[in-house]
């Protein structure tokens, strides 16, 4: 077993053991089924987002998750707050960019919370990662990457400029802070035809980050599992509902040992 | 195989091949649900309600689908700053009135939507389409109509009325756009017991209008092809939980040669 | 069978007879599960929050439940607005107080409607129910409670405070009008895994406050119809996922005569 393998059996042992109370303010599509993923991997879930008491529910939480899709004004600033707040109080923030790239609200709000909040992890696919480049980035257009090596090389370079640590999703996931670079194996086709399995995704990095304080190790064991979960689950299904309600299932009868033995995380560099 | 069974196998083939992009403005109820229908169809979907970005989502869409259900003052302005796009670049504009006679808000929101915007299809149950009426119409209400014939009559006076393709679903479904008179026998008893049918009825018409301009050949495909996949799902159901799982699947193995032997579309006039 | 068991059986024969209307303002995380749970059981749900529908909607629902999970400000207006129609037109108005005691927003909320608004039944965990009370209580706090009679006392001295039922859910439930005292015994561990199955009970309560005047008898049928269908659908779920599926199923399956079967209702005093 790997060493990051070994990372997330006990990071999923502590979860199970700690009930981490991750405070979620995330898209209304996703709402019912981020709780619910939480409490089968055995976390604990709020949904808040009143500004006037994600201030006060962040202060209990473990991890703050922010996740912009079905984004409306009132809901920035309640992100901004529990995010600065959080922030204040040293505790992993975990964005989720949905749909960057697509709209201006959504590519400005996600570049805004990057700027003012410390954010650990940002969960998203190819595209809306690229999408949250600086205008003047020199980083390389998701065209102009044509092998695994140059992919590697571009998702490096805008962790750094950045300043934080990138889970991009996709067949393959990579995981990299600008130094270390970690591919995930984990997962099934089917995952894709689930409304909101990125989104899930990143309640999870949530949950993993609150009990393991290295970014690369908490995303790199989320999305293992959750990939893990999804191959437990397609075996089961017939069709993108019963492999949702198997997914659940998996997530809860998976065990910290089933975890070392199905985690396919591999070191780069 | 009628000429309205073959449209709505070339329009499934289409949505399988093209992967539309569904921007839905809907209730907080079914987001999930109509998302996931969406997925499993072939579809893609998308929720954005924001003022500030519905026009820029709607010009990478399809087709809109505008949801009544759980309205409030920001989101009606958001459904007509979207359809009013959506008109300008010949999208088409499908509405769900979902309530409309229940409450003057919602009776008049469905108006003015109307009124102020090229809507392609309403679906709705009888009721519901009733209560679209201008308050000088003359055409019967729902407790003077005594036969199927009468029913057909009514709907196509709205239709006209209302300048509108009408999909009226029930037992069985009706589609006229004052000329034509389709109607769909497809579907389960159990469809009534899920929350949302009608909603996810009212989004498919919306995927299937992104492939297929006649709106009498979208709703009509839509609907068989929904109620295909509930009578498929009965059988293998024990109540409405395990019925909402196995419909999601099923529009998801149902193939276009199985629409085209299952559909029971019979052309009126 | 006990007076009690005889009266839920009654009550739920009613409500399939009925279809009551339930008009819930709740939380966008158990929307869907909750309106689902709703038609599954033989009632039908409505969800309207917005401050110029809800006095009306109101006045064609048999009961309304209100439920402050994912609050904000514009809801809580609503909220009032709706239940003091709800009094006025003499319908039970049930209050799920979801994580009172967590943040000042929501305890704050809670207390405003018990004081503004004649409310048939509180459902809660015992925290949110004790940070209800009064500052001025003398009521003992959850850590002064070494017994059931103890817990007994205290439930009926804050049902006696907040002049209302209350209904504490746990892995026993208690209902108490500050008089008699109930114990319900029927239930499954699984029901903590799975999110809003306590924003469930509190929909099942209004459901039943519909149909039957003494919310005693109301609260007590309501927690142990959903138990039993929690202890149902635990014999075929493999995890959290079909385990929700199943007790949608079991809603729906479980007749009157089960229910007199297999309602555990045990009369304190």
């Amino acid at each position: 077993m790997t060493r990051l393998t070994e990372q997330a059996v006990r990071s999923l042992e502590a979860i199970r053991g700690q009930k981490p109370l991750i405070h979620n303010i995330t898209n209304y599509v996703v709402m019912n089924t981020t709780a619910n993923a939480l409490l089968a991997m055995g976390a604990s879930p709020v949904m808040a987002h009143a500004i006037d008491e994600v201030e006060e529910m962040v202060s209990f939480a473990g991890a703050l998750v922010l996740n912009i899709g079905t984004l409306s004004g009132p809901w920035v600033e309640a992100m901004l707050a529990a995010g600065k707040r959080a922030s204040e109080l040293g505790k992993p923030v975990i964005l989720d960019p949905v749909g960057a790239g697509a709209t201006r609200l959504r590519t400005e709000t996600a570049k805004r919370i990057l700027s003012e909040i410390k954010v650990s992890v940002v969960r998203g696919n190819a595209s809306e990662i690229l999408a949250l480049r600086d205008a003047a980035s020199h980083t390389k257009g998701v065209d102009a990457v044509h092998s695994v090596d140059e992919a590697i090389d571009v998702a490096r370079q805008i962790s750094v400029e950045l300043h934080t640590t990138l889970a991009i999703t996709g067949a393959t996931d990579l995981v990299t802070d600008g130094r270390q670079v970690v591919r995930i194996e984990n997962g099934h086709p089917l995952m894709a035809l689930v409304t909101g399995m990125g989104c899930t995704a990143t309640a999870l990095v949530g949950a993993f980050s609150a009990v393991e304080a290295n970014p690369v190790n908490s995303a790199a064991a989320a999305l293992a599992y959750l990939g893990l979960a999804g191959e437990n689950a397609a075996g089961r299904a017939e069709g993108p509902g019963s492999f949702m309600v198997a997914l659940l299932d998996a997530l809860y009868t998976i065990t910290p040992e089933d975890l070392g033995a199905g985690a396919r995380i591999v070191t780069e560099s």
